[in-house]
């Protein structure tokens, strides 16, 4: 049975990802920290990693870019998902008894005006959002409440009393499916994801970005990240292009690449996720 | 006499650089988060801002990025500083009795070499270094520590038990000066920062740099941020470039960029700062 790395515990939105990537027989293992699936995918422990990368309303998970750089792992997938929010409660709690609300830092942000409607709710964080549903169920807790998943409130038995209290709609995440090292790369793949250390020359970005555009190669992302070196400010460049690794485009863009970039890395070719998924 | 919001207290980093560029008679304003400078600067309470923008080992202040945008503000100056971390005490506590240590999550994690050397100091978030080391003055604690810069030791009467206890010396922090939106372009700046929104064309990041590297313009750094718009994942691009606002071959480059950009906002235009400051 594969092995699934998920960050948060189970009913957490990573876990979701897991469920639709892998609906057959899977065990999900739940991690504390990205660094630690990280390292059980890395070191074989697990067979697939599931990583929030990028979120449309606070940006990049800079911690997970520079995961992706440290360890050897492999990009073999990516999924696009609404995070939906609800207050979930013990069954019999009534919303106007609630006086503590556990939840992440980042959902407790994004559910701000939910929250200042109801000023007699304390703000207390949690590690992730299926973990406060849990603490919840776990304590009996009949006066608090958990900013989680619909999946969050089924698994652990709990009732949902606000539903979609986010205050920003469009909150979308991208995720990450990482594997070992050596998995094949798909050979439908028409997305592709690198990290590039350009030489010390002028314009080095501009050359970079001259490469893909030259091959009509469409660029999705483009990320920075500080490195030491013997430079003061020096910077890994990870892009996201739309187009698999193995096709002439790419074969003949990433030749040029090597022309102005002293170091490139593949991180992953894979199937690119054109559907922003519900929940 | 002029008035400068800092973040953090008297003796931090922000401190020290407003310090050494109003070198004259000047009021301090200490705030405790970045939103509050801006928001002191951007209402006309004071007459200058000081915020660090990047650190060569984290990355850029994200948050101060959506805040240049949010807040009309002009950059009116830069100051590049080396961060050298010292741990502080009372004066008559030893290095074996201390306990506890505050400071700045940020500087916790530059320590961490130095505080895994000692396991008994157990470790304190503190809003920033120098509230920590206030804190243990203003509350003689004689069993704790702060980390800290030396100016904090000194305003606060301090000691010194360990100097430059960072474990990368590459520590080097950007830091930003803001005015008001009125104020006056510097005629001799050689520097400038825009935020560009890029039309929604292919290629359009590379079309942007390609207004810049045609008049062989220099980008010392380019930073995204994700916007809420109709599109799904939208995003501003924030650059900086090494020529005056006034020089022909910016009004050149800006010119060409009207045609690929859709929203062009000049952040500011000032003297570039080429060395890095210890301390």
């Amino acid at each position: 049975m594969i092995k699934i790395s998920i960050q948060g515990a189970r009913g957490s939105f990573h876990d979701i990802v897991a469920r639709k990537k892998f609906p057959g027989d899977s065990e999900i293992i739940e991690s504390e920290t990205f660094k630690q699936v990280f390292e059980d995918v890395h070191k074989g422990l697990t067979d697939y990693g599931v990583v929030a990368i990028e979120n449309s309303l606070y940006g990049s998970f800079l911690e997970n870019y520079d995961f992706l750089f440290k360890y050897d792992t492999r990009i073999v997938g990516e999924e696009y998902m609404r995070l939906v929010l609800n207050l979930i409660a013990l069954p019999g709690t009534k919303m106007e008894n609630i006086t503590e609300v556990y939840t992440h830092p980042l959902a407790m942000s994004q559910a701000e005006e939910f929250l200042d409607k109801h000023p007699k709710m304390r703000r207390i964080e949690a590690e992730d959002t299926a973990a406060a549903v849990r603490l919840i169920k776990g304590q009996d807790l009949h006066t608090a409440a958990a900013i989680g998943s619909t999946l969050a409130s089924e698994i652990y038995g709990m009732k949902i009393l606000a539903r979609d209290i986010e205050t920003e709609k469009k909150n979308y995440t991208r995720f990450l499916i990482i594997a070992r090292p050596d998995t094949p790369y798909d050979l439908d793949a028409d997305k592709t994801s690198l990290v590039v250390h350009a030489k010390n020359i002028p314009g080095a970005l501009f050359h970079v970005l001259k490469c893909f555009n030259d091959e009509n190669i469409n660029l999705s992302k483009i990320e920075s990240r500080p490195i030491v070196t013997s430079r003061a400010w020096d910077y890994n460049f990870y892009l996201d292009f739309e187009k698999g690794l193995n096709s002439p485009a790419t074969q003949r863009a990433l030749k040029e690449l090597e022309k102005v970039a002293d170091r490139i890395r593949v991180l992953g070719s894979y199937k690119r996720d054109d559907k922003v998924d519900e929940q």
